[in-house]
């Protein structure tokens, strides 16, 4: 696991690091709105699906040039979702690791033209990447256009969901599009910009779907059994809103079983690549730990 | 002048024919958002900025088949930056076009999702071309992404500017960006698409924005002339808002003044064109007769 955190670590220097330049190079104006954005994304997110980005891309041997791009892409996406999801129409929630979320801060219309913005920032991360070939970045940008499709697909599924009884597969569908979307969208760009062939690109997305799964389900275990004050935000607020979650519908012990049956099921996606998967393979551990 | 009716008219049939298939089959989810999205295209807009693809596009001998997806694309935008301005925590607009704004037939959040969805489908418009080269596609979204920065730039130093004393710099660096910007980016998809060399791309990229220009200080005293009854939207609100306008700086006769200057600055633009540029003079014409 040492390999991990380091792994992590060393990404997440380099994500921020880039990230601060891409936003001081976009030279955003006015100063509320560039303030808006900084804030949004230097909140201490773990970044965890730029990682996601490095690990399968340095797995397939891409080099790091060639994968930054994609990793910043997908977390300036995340963090438009975020503030979003944040607004007072939406989930309504005032702190954020920790902090005043975007709208709190600068208020509801500076949030949604940040939110606006940081999605557009996207697609200049990969289209201004002058290490890909054309190909490669159209390809990119148009799924990176389709997972963000199925990410506000799945926000607009969960807000439907609340305060109604929502059924298991209905619930799988929300998160298949809110969170897995994305989740998958990071470890294909590492395949693709690594030039990974069909069969392992495959293999890749059934990976990357089921970590999306394994993360949902221990984020939900954690608003259950954690309290506001660990987690830095409204806790137990999900439930308070009757939202679907995976302990609301399958209970406590279900939810773990499914960590451990899921748990197997990545893995052994990896087993199908013929690649150094390790750092990939402790990833699923990571995750399934982060609630024990 | 008949000849451009004509051509607007052919436009826009073609634009929403070409729109509705589009949105089919994006085959968007849930069905709320799905209507949201289809009330906030659909809803009689002009279809000016496609128009306006199209045009240049066929002065630089493009076909219609390599056009279409940028038309449409642009559209999208445009709708998604409506929906999102017309919000509560924004202009506050409860009609459009004569009918009900998204967020108060669908709610707030459901109008953010959409608005949010609009713009991710500009995106896949472009990609999903597979009629264009991927070198052409790639600087088409680069640019489209550079231009909805700047026009979220233009609508964040709208809303500051609202209740204060407006200087005329200021003023035209609000227009520029929010509505210059996507007005030059469909003037050169259309010249990129038809393959215009540098010189030609520069003079157009030019009569663009004196166009863009024109139209909004046309808006602006449309805005001060016209009834609510008229335009199908709360009219004199921005003035009843101290919002920055043409009229409301130079004065009602200096703003026509300026129209007549343009003018003339934008058909010299189309001088240095060597291509059949008749229907982009004609366009010129309709904007600064909307107001007479």
């Amino acid at each position: 696991m040492n390999d991990l955190v380091e792994f992590f670590e060393r990404s997440r220097v380099v994500v921020e690091r880039v990230l601060e330049e891409f936003i001081e190079m976009a030279a955003i104006e006015p100063a509320v709105l560039r303030e808006a954005v900084g804030w949004s994304l230097f909140g201490g997110g773990k970044r965890f699906r730029p990682a996601l980005v490095l690990a399968v891309g340095e797995a397939f041997g891409a080099s790091m040039n060639r994968l930054i791009n994609s990793a910043v892409a997908v977390e300036l996406i995340h963090t438009y979702s975020l503030v979003h999801d944040d607004l007072p129409a939406m989930d309504d929630d005032d702190l954020r690791r920790g902090r005043e979320t975007c709208h709190v801060k600068f208020g509801e219309a500076t949030a949604i033209l940040a939110g606006d913005l940081l999605q557009v920032l996207a697609s200049r991360a990969i289209t201004d990447d002058r290490d890909l070939p054309d190909s490669v970045c159209v390809q990119l940008v148009s799924e990176l256009a389709t997972a963000t499709s199925r990410m506000i697909a799945g926000q607009q599924m969960d807000l439907q969901s609340e305060g109604r009884q929502t059924a298991s597969h209905d619930l799988e569908a929300i998160h298949k599009n809110k969170t897995g979307a994305l989740i998958c969208w990071s470890a294909r760009a590492g395949a693709l910009v690594g030039g990974a062939n069909r069969d392992e690109l495959r293999a890749i997305t059934k990976y990357a779907a089921t970590l999306g799964l394994l993360f949902q389900i221990t984020d939900d275990i954690l608003d259950v059994t954690q309290t506001a004050d660990k987690l830095g935000k409204t806790a137990a607020k999900d439930i308070a809103a009757a939202k679907a979650t995976y302990p609301g519908i399958h209970g406590l012990d279900r939810s773990r079983a499914m960590l451990v049956e899921i748990r197997a099921e990545a893995l052994s996606y990896l087993d199908e690549i013929e690649r150094p998967t390790e750092i990939l393979a402790e990833m699923v551990d990571f995750i399934v730990r982060r609630e024990s």
